[in-house]
């Protein structure tokens, strides 16, 4: 089969690769409709991660089941399915509980299993013809057979989940004051959750201009932090109050308004936006071992934080990658009756052969690539 | 002061009366510039409640503080206020909790305290000039000055509060499906406010073309029982599946198709509608002690219950009154900012002089009067 | 194998029958150590459902793994499990949200299967040597290795998580208020249940003066229904005060204290007792389709009901079979710790072959059959 | 009346100072029988706050009512009352909804008041005679008249529900396993509280023997970090897994195994031994703007913290004060249904000119000074 494959860094090319196929005997294999580049592709794309050469990307995948294992049961060739970026087992002590992004049995490294993915066990990403399935009966959400909404249902795998799960970290709810910093797919995906969720009114912090105005389309006050202390600015238009609850989306390379690296700038801002009372969701990735940064802490994931303005103000965090499958079969039913379209976002459609092409642009933020969608059975 | 007096069934004149005062350390007055008239209103006036002649209706009030007692802190003389249907006293073990519906201080008769409701305390109600407010500084809503959403906000005191409790107690989430028995104005936010929950669909019951037109307005499905069993119905709409939650908003006095109170039905099928492991939210009025229905254990407010059904699907029903303030001050930052425009469903404004007609036309379900605002400064 | 066969009713003998075998790729066979009689296992032996002759009993299942099927991962020969009574498939809509009792994929009849239950499922019960469990991975709950704490696991498969789930319905909280209707095995778990959750008093109605003593050997304050109506008794010993919460642990064949069945009597007695705000789980079972009672109604399992008390106090209510998975590892991780010892109920153990005598006797309820154990691996 | 007065760093006095008095409509004036020397007490004590002299200290206020204001109703004279040490009006955003921590009303330097402490607004000690409450209904918890449970109703105005707040923000269930860093009062108090919660087992981590001893007694595992890093000891002694909860109860002036100040280690502890989806309650003070480190960053409150990890793990952490109101209710039930007996960690009652010395071997930690109890009315 064809795939996309990780050469070196900033270099992928697409290849002929063994075809994915069933290993176990709840396996399914999975014919890729759609398979989107994601933002932390990118992490593996620069070298910033392990991942090694031969390695095939893409974790946000969607397509028709081509062929089931002997042990699957609910689950049947020619099923639409969406697929968790997470890979559960389904019976583990956290997937019983829902929490699917720490499962403790698929990856022998630590909690949490992932296609495609540098340190998340041995999978195999789907920027390909074909993806491997394990646990199929419990990873693979159905969708109404067709063609309808595809684009739409392709952000069910990680990005609609992830900036859903900011929210429900941080407690979003009806006539609630949000903030969200950060308006890359994710932020927009937290903003356009908010409102799901009732909020009456969103702040979305970014630099970017067309991010700022993607924001204000989906119903969002812009901030732009290039302007001034995000923070303050919030304060100021909402007459000397903050907002009750916080979402980042920016994670640990967020920018300063100068262009420079700025880790803790962001969390520092959500703590200081947010009323006494107030919950933080964080979203945005960060990593123990980072060979980025020259600050040796930095490089372990330690930064400095606010915890004693943290304290006094009676503030609650939660952070981390979304539990996918906790939300997804939810997001699928709004956008079937039409009441959300994520699909907004996406800024190209590509074939596998496209996608060396698409990584180089996405990877530079030109020519508008925001988010792309690889679509292994488009002509070339 | 004038106001709306209750004299004998079926008959309120507007009266001189005496003025509200302030009458306890922590009181205010409020000088009336919206009440409203509520479908409980008519249990009263058409004399199957203990009320007795010379009792000014009007629990549903919106106004301006026109005085405060030595103890008020917080309100303010000229402050804009809204005020919860039910009194509570913000010290009692309910009242803490947020159940400011049950609370033990206000009415010595039993838990729970209302303005101008028989049996709810010795509190006149507010379809008057002014009126006395208990316990000011926990019971007024503060109002953003002016009269910009008057007729919004004038919802905030009783039904769209009402409502939204409904769907609380029936724990409707992002992506659900929910079913609202009852087109009446309580129906009506039960399923707006579903929405604002996030809901993916929402099926309204009733037969009155008019009020399913306007469930269609708000973006719902309309159900017209009078054309069969509605449960039946959408179990076929949905393809052979239930809904995860359903909101009762009719009450004791149930009409079955056919015309004849029929008490039980729409429990039924609220239990019938749910899927397995559902849940189901009360707001319809039940009451022990209705003189109306021939049958003894009706009269106690007792009725069949299909318990066996209701276990071995494994549900949830939770009833009551709403705790208004435990909602009034999200759904009043949603009308503010234009998320939210319960007015919709307002057909009629009149002055006090216009309250007796009003009432005669709403009881009788006749031109159209479905909710009626009172304007006490209106000019006549 | 050996198993517990009915024949009649009241006649069960023990048979020499087909021995358990993996069917599907996911299940395991597991060597039965300890598996309990249950009162709900009276309704099939008594001849009250449509369980047919040659049909094994049995779904309070404890033991040793003996076989998997090729598709289990997790569990392993040798492994010490418990197996809940319900069986869920892990990745139904039901069981991914942890309502296993309720299992979308195993009974084709409904929602729900169990080991040994007339119409639960095509699933033989445990009163066996051997027992056949579907869904390995999901269904087995491990246990550590060897024999300690044999009786005390052997109340995980059902009636400890049972009465829990009675307490989690009525959202029992440190401090709370409890009343508890039945002291059989299941209202004593779920009194015993409380303090775990730590309640600061527990009430436990009932008239059997053994009973009564075992509530009081585990710390709760005794009631005797045939001294007076337990509410009352409750209120006056509070000093004019009710209960916050209360659970129901009787089910559908509720006697009065004259002995006669009365249906809706306990389920009265729970909204009586209970303080305004309250909240009550029913675990005692109700069911559609009892040819016990006259009443064409109760037939059906509709009973009368004091809707009016409910909605005037706006109490919450929640019913049907514990989710045992939810909260056997917990319980077990209790027991271990020394926390919790709930084999104090037990009252007999018995050989297989002392199965049918048991089953006589406990039905009888005489010679202090109360809660027996069969020990299909003790010298007969 | 005679009170405890700060003088300078290292000094307190007892003076005659001028009575408290009725000051607003809702105050009440409470006769102290028991008010209590906090560990917080010692960081005015000893000059690090900005507390003037003549400023009378004591937040843990227990007494009878001397006298009530003419808008206070429920509350009466010579009624006993615990008294919260937090300050809160009742009808603020953050009160109506149990952050009675964050009042919004009662400090004009910002969310939340309390008694006799720098910054928390203008409001006295009870380390006196007499003491004033303002908001009298809202802020005294009744107690059974007489002088039953004296000492452990004294331990409900703070470090009881401190030590729960803990084991709330970590949403501490039954058959957790649990971590509580510090042994002091407040650590034993969220040690105390994991049980009444149904925890199976709490690990509590300090240096101090009578401390681990004392840890030891409640039944609480006693890890002693000054023997090996805690996390480890407990990851060992675990078999290989970590806690699901964790509770810091130390502060801001941790000190590491060679007595050397180390703010980041104990949180730093906390995100260690716990596992993926872990969540954090933090009770112990952070402060901004503390004077003592010469770290500028340390000074506002800003320390390191392991995000990277905390990431990957998926946890979730709260911290600030108690909201004393939320808890007290329960936690006084549970004492008088001698399910809990707090005052076991009290090692000193002193009469009012005891206070200095007792102020003295506090700060000294000698002569067993750990929870000392001001009597009032003892005679000296």
């Amino acid at each position: 089969m064809k795939a996309v494959v990780y050469q070196a860094p900033y270099k992928v090319t697409v290849e002929e690769m063994p075809d994915s196929k069933i290993e176990a005997h709840n396996d399914a294999v999975v014919r890729m409709t759609t398979t989107n580049i994601c933002g932390s592709d990118l992490h593996m794309y620069e070298g910033r991660t392990p991942a090694e050469p031969g390695f095939i990307f893409g974790h946000e995948n969607q397509g028709i089941v081509e062929e089931v294992g002997p042990g699957v049961t609910k689950v049947q060739v020619g099923d639409r399915v969406s697929l968790p970026f997470n890979i559960g087992c389904g019976f583990c002590f956290n997937c019983e509980r829902g929490m699917t992004g720490f499962c403790l049995t698929v990856n022998p490294a630590g909690a949490g299993g992932a296609y495609g993915y540098a340190g998340m066990g041995p999978y195999q990403g789907g920027q390909a013809e074909y993806l491997r399935v394990p646990f199929a009966d419990f990873n693979c959400l159905e969708l109404p057979a067709g063609e309808e909404h595809e684009n739409d249902f392709a952000m069910l795998s990680d990005i609609f989940p992830t900036g859903y799960h900011g929210t429900e970290m941080a407690d979003v709810k009806p006539g609630d004051s949000v903030a969200v910093f950060g308006a890359g797919p994710v932020g927009i995906m937290a903003a356009y959750s908010s409102f799901i969720r009732g909020a009456s009114v969103v702040y979305v912090v970014d630099k970017v201009p067309e991010r700022l105005e993607l924001a204000e389309q989906i119903g969002a006050v812009p901030v732009d932090y290039s302007q001034g202390d995000a923070a303050d600015q919030i304060w100021e238009m909402r007459g000397g109050d903050g907002v009750q609850k916080a979402v980042e989306a920016v994670g640990y390379q967020a920018h300063n308004a100068e262009g420079q690296e700025n880790h803790p700038m962001v969390l520092e801002g959500c703590v200081k936006v947010v009323n006494p009372t107030g919950r933080i969701g964080r979203v945005g990735v960060f990593m123990v071992g980072d060979p980025g940064p020259e600050d040796e802490q930095a490089q372990q994931g330690i930064y400095p934080f606010p915890i004693g303005t943290f304290f006094m103000k009676g503030l609650t965090i939660g952070m981390g990658q979304a539990n996918v499958k906790k939300y997804n079969r939810y997001l699928r039913d709004l956008i079937v009756a039409g009441k959300a379209i994520p699909s907004q976002i996406v800024s190209h459609e590509v074939p596998l052969k496209g996608a060396p092409e698409a990584y180089d642009k996405f990877d530079k933020r030109i020519d508008g690539y925001t988010k792309v969608l690889i679509k292994p059975g488009m002509a070339a």
